[in-house]
């Protein structure tokens, strides 16, 4: 409801202002928009390229409960205001997000409390791919991780590890939930004994997955949810784009939201190689 | 109301998973956080530091209309339901955020389109900070552009220009919107002048702010709004941070929201130096 106080207040503002400059909105509206289309995968500065590793929100995105978690509203129109506006409904845990520490603990980080020097990672890309495509409830082991180590050389410092199965494909179909007759998930996620060995034999800060949940989607028990997030490290579910990415060398930038007490949110994720 | 069937059919889910593991959560809450205390200021790797510039996004964060634009309400509480979440209400101008080309424009891109290459961008901080201080209402204007010129080389490519007015110090107080007794608010912003010049003799992608509009407060045409966005180029809002930054040679990293058709929203903002 707060919303539409703030959006009356704006309306009333707009309507007092616009009587004031007669037509100025029709002119700006017309006026031809500069071609800034530069090439949508990827941003090349000096400070390196920058990728995109975030599915688009919208109503229709796949969540773990199954029903919508984000819708809007549009409260002011630019043809009859003057200007666009949505008011927005969002499930913390909708799309490409994060999961704060407190999201599974009594007393972890908000997401607002995870420092700066957390939201940025060397990326560690493990891939799965091929074993999820037989099977959805491959989970990424111990091994997987070993695997990783004998290729790419050590896990670096306060690396994210994130796990690659390839099902960022399925967004936009059931597969991507992969609900069989009882309602149970069928998709890719960490193995508890992954996760444990990352606690006990290295320094990384974060864990990220391209399916709907850090475990894997039968799991009826949150064993790496409740192994890990409560150690004050994060998680990102649902990131996209890891297809693209070198299994070493990236580095993870992480957007998460900054609300105060938030259990996580929404997240732009990037890469820059 | 989506949000509360995502919520109950969440509710349900893991009422039906708790009873299976008898006491897992209490355990998992109970465990020691291990120490990711990093300093909160920046954090640095072989990329660089990242520097944040995301002021905390509650209920009490002042807004242009005046009226609050974020509200939660807690649907999963730990104690109670194993895990903590919320649902958001927001809306899209609050907090720290981005305006997409949309906002002021009948056909800009929307904040899901704008290329991700738009999304980094060398910073220019134009610091009019002590004008500031004696007047609330100045702005800036293309002078300003030409000392930075004078003082530091020419515009890069594709840049943002930030406009550092140390407005961010009054986010708890009223002074953040500086209402007089007719309601008309009193912070700086950008001279329409100054956009045009650099439409005109600049490739800038982006305008930032640490206030809360581009255009000054008393402005009745948004003229800078009306000038730029249309242009497919995007402008921030209520920047924090941006007094610890140099004039030149940060890179501005925009962590902007990925809604579908969104107008703008919530957006974590990092420089890297």
């Amino acid at each position: 409801m707060c919303g539409h106080h703030v959006i009356e207040s704006v309306r009333r503002r707009m309507i007092d202002r616009r009587s004031l400059f007669t037509g100025g909105a029709a002119l700006a509206g017309a006026a031809a928009a500069a071609s800034f289309a530069a090439p949508s995968a990827a941003a090349s500065t000096s400070g390196g390229t920058l990728i995109d590793l975030t599915h688009p929100l919208s109503e229709d995105f796949p969540t773990y409960g199954g029903d919508p978690g984000f819708a809007k509203e549009k409260v002011l129109d630019f043809a009859a205001d003057g200007l666009n506006l949505y008011n927005l409904t969002i499930n913390e845990h909708t799309g490409t997000h994060m999961d704060a520490p407190i999201h599974f603990s009594a007393d972890g980080q908000t997401v607002d409390e995870i420092p700066v020097a957390n939201l940025m990672a060397p990326l560690v890309k493990i891939d799965i791919a091929a074993r999820a495509a037989d099977d959805p409830d491959t989970t990424l082991t111990p091994d997987d991780i070993n695997a990783w180590i004998s290729a790419n050389g050590d896990l670096p410092e306060r690396c994210c590890v994130a796990l690659y199965s390839g099902w960022g494909a399925h967004t936009t179909t059931d597969k991507f939930r992969n609900a069989d007759a009882d309602g149970v998930m069928h998709f890719p996620g960490f193995h508890k004994e992954a996760t444990d060995m990352l606690l006990e034999n290295s320094s990384a800060i974060g864990i990220a997955v391209d399916t709907l949940s850090l475990d894997p989607g039968p799991s009826t028990d949150f064993a790496v949810h409740y192994g890990w997030l409560p150690t004050n490290r994060w998680g990102l579910e649902c990131v996209a784009g890891l297809g693209d990415l070198p299994a070493s060398g990236a580095t993870l930038i992480v957007g998460a939201p900054k609300n105060v007490g938030g259990t996580g949110g929404p997240t732009r994720v990037f890469a820059l190689t």
